[in-house]
């Protein structure tokens, strides 16, 4: 799966549509040289392989995305929408004799409305720069990958982000209202409104999200926001077992608190992180959880109160409560770093699996078997109040047999998620690296409708062929 | 619009088909005599002129259900899928010559996951129903039509119904985790899965919630609930116009406040509502708000000093504010009694529209300009926490001309409600009655994609034909 393909239109049509491309949009930024194209082939899928793209498009008005498409169409070239290149699934990955249209120059605030609390955004908008604007009028949007700082929201929206405070706020998806988005033929359609309730017709909104630049290119999106929350009240909590902290979180859950974050890491991880930043994690700890509350000050002391209660309830090893903000944010250091530090320990490989969250333990304990039958180190941490996480393969760089260990390990990943009535991916997407999964995840005659719904948006199959849905 | 019409199968091919169901389903309790089927062509759009159909079947498994659609796609029999037939849309009437397809013997609850907060559902079981499931495990269900005693949560699915507490919880399409769905031919899929994050894909859940049976019957649903709430605590605010309620409304928002109930009733209603009640509301009021907390106890006052204080700000004429759950529930006999009150007036015909929450005011001079002009009264109450509202038209039953009058003040408000960045229908369906609206609402391109879907999933255009979409 490692090398990007399609089927590439000849020379001449290519040199035909570039040509009608820059008569049509003389002042479109357009580079076409390898040297210049390079930097916009890959994502942040490291171990992928792109394809040679035939040019990268910096449109800045939707009237040019428009022009775009309907001239791919007319020429049948290929089109690979990208937001910031901060995909882990190979969505925005190049293909060869495709035209990357790089959306970051539509990167506009066009509306923040506190009354009606929703926003109106052009998708090249970065995740962290939307919060900026929106925190001094008292506004917050939810979704926050770990990637914030370096994500577009084109980017959230293509892949239906999720991030931290999923638990208690949902996902990208919960915060589209509607959306503008340019058809495969260059027709232009809005979806949903501004209203919080529409039952007109069908949810295209929820249609387009998620679906990774292979229905349409949304150049404009309509969010919703919240009141800001208060600050984090913040605790730790360490437990002898996964099965232990796996305990924990489902007492947490029975007993009616919603925390903002609930965040696991393993045994593994642990120590990586303690091994990289010394800062004193207990070494006979098997897992740790990270447990937030944003509700006001009174409610969250009571919240974590409980949850402290839960963790007691299954003999935590310890529990580290903040007293202030530097505290709190001490705290959270030790989960922030729990990717960085397993890519010290060798080359990680960060996976993306979701069970129900009460089989959190259970996964875990299929991982340790998976390490031990296949010899490949794994850390998985991840929100555990969504039963989302990410298995990192630790792979020894100098090993020859390791990347077919690590795909070994991966497969057996993948069989014990679905086992446990789990998915292959929870909040990075499909893309490239899932999409051999998908059948065995949803079953044929879904992915049937899958492809009947992309050819019925997408009927020369232009818009990010390959990605999702593998060519047929 | 008022008769449905499907262009009939011929007799030969109906006898063949009720012959085969009968053959391979010889347990189904089908009833095919007129006198035995008048009972389920209406819904309660009670001014519909429902089809005749061919029979209405009552299947009792996913494998009854993928039978009867088999059959029906082999001999071109259009199937209408039907919950409760509480709808107010039309979704569910009957059509000329169709199969009606009747969900509520399927009504079991399958699965209640305390720990990982979900239930799995038959679409059969009444909403009020799985409500009392849940409490005695201190869950609950969020969406709450106004209808809840007495509508499935399959009509709830098909028509991604709304209610009371939307302001808060949003509306039924955030409660879907997962369906099972039998599709056109009689093929079975799932969607999603009982994981809260899940990227695998396009987000066929969300596609076929709403989608009102033109897509396919949903046989399942995995269904997220939440840890039970504390009991409302209840207030109510009149003033002297909508305008300032409108302003109110605003203020609440801006102190970040988000009550779980923040309904509003007008003049007209709340007159009608004093003449059928006798219950004290100020004859002087133009407006009134409804405004309620299911917080924590102390947020609970919290939030409603807030509000209490946003609503003095814009010189609320009086706020009642409830100290027991006695006198909460009597305050919200006012706004519960709003349809029943307007019915007493003459022949009520509810609409259904919204626009953004803060354009409300302007809604409601619009609506008292259409009534001036068209000379129909009309009472507005509804949603304005979500700016969706149900302006109910009164019809004087003994004017020849009334008909026309309320679909001349119907256009005329529609219009509107467009005007003003809204929707058509907010919470009750496109159906039959919305449907000439649709492309008006959506532009042409939309409306030709929604087609292209209808196609994809539904070639043979057998799955309640002519709902949401007119027939070409």
């Amino acid at each position: 799966m490692s090398h990007v393909t399609h089927d590439a239109p000849d020379a001449t049509l290519q040199a035909t549509f570039l040509a009608a491309l820059r008569t049509a949009l003389p002042d479109l930024r357009l580079l076409t040289d390898g040297a210049d194209t390079d930097a916009y082939r890959r994502d942040m899928t490291a171990y992928l392989q792109p394809g040679m793209p035939l040019g990268v498009a910096f449109p800045n008005s939707t009237t040019e995305v428009s022009t775009i498409l309907r001239l791919a169409s007319e020429h049948r070239i290929p089109v690979v929408p990208r937001g910031a290149g901060s995909g882990l699934s190979g969505g925005a990955a190049a293909i060869d004799g495709a035209l990357t249209v790089v959306l970051t120059g539509m990167d506009r605030i066009l509306h923040i409305d506190p009354d009606d609390l929703y926003v109106v955004v052009q998708p090249g908008i970065m995740n962290a720069a939307l919060g900026r604007e929106l925190a001094p009028q008292g506004l917050f949007f939810p979704p926050d990958p770990a990637s914030f700082e370096f994500c577009s929201i084109g980017g959230n929206l293509a892949e239906n982000a999720g991030g931290l405070r999923c638990v208690k706020y949902g996902v990208t998806r919960d915060y589209v209202l509607g959306l503008e988005v340019v058809l495969a033929d260059g027709s232009v359609i809005r979806t949903g409104g501004r209203t919080v309730k529409d039952v007109m017709g069908y949810d295209l909104t929820q249609l387009f999200v998620g679906s990774e630049g292979t229905l349409g290119i949304i150049t404009e999106a309509t969010l919703r926001v919240l009141p800001m929350p208060s600050p984090n009240r913040t605790m730790l909590a360490f437990f002898r077992t996964a099965t232990d902290a796996g305990r924990a979180v489902s007492g947490i859950t029975r007993a009616g608190v919603v925390p903002v974050t609930l965040e696991l890491m393993d045994r593994f991880t642990i120590h990586a992180v303690e091994a990289a930043l010394h800062v004193g994690l207990p070494a006979d700890a098997g897992a740790m959880l990270l447990i937030e509350s944003d509700a006001p000050e009174v409610v969250a002391d009571a919240e974590l109160d409980a949850a402290a209660a839960a963790c007691r309830a299954v003999g935590a090893l310890r529990i580290d409560r903040a007293g202030t903000a530097e505290e709190a944010d001490a705290l959270r250091e030790a989960r922030r770093k729990a990717h960085w530090s397993l890519e010290r320990a060798g080359v990680a490989r960060m996976e993306d699996v979701g069970v129900p969250r009460s089989r959190a333990a259970e996964l875990i304990a299929a991982i340790e078997h998976i390490t031990t039958e296949t010899g490949v180190p794994v850390g998985v941490f991840g929100h555990a109040g969504d039963g989302n996480f990410h298995p990192t393969f630790v792979m020894d760089p100098d090993d020859p047999e390791g990347e077919r260990k690590v795909e070994e390990a991966r497969a057996r990943l993948f069989a014990a998620v679905l086992e446990l009535g789990g998915t292959v991916s929870g909040e990075h997407g499909t893309g490239l690296v899932k999409r051999a999964w998908l059948e065995r995840q949803r079953g044929a005659d879904h992915v049937r409708i899958l492809g009947a719904i992309k050819t019925a948006l997408d009927p020369l199959g232009i818009l990010n062929p390959g990605k999702i849905l593998a060519l047929d």
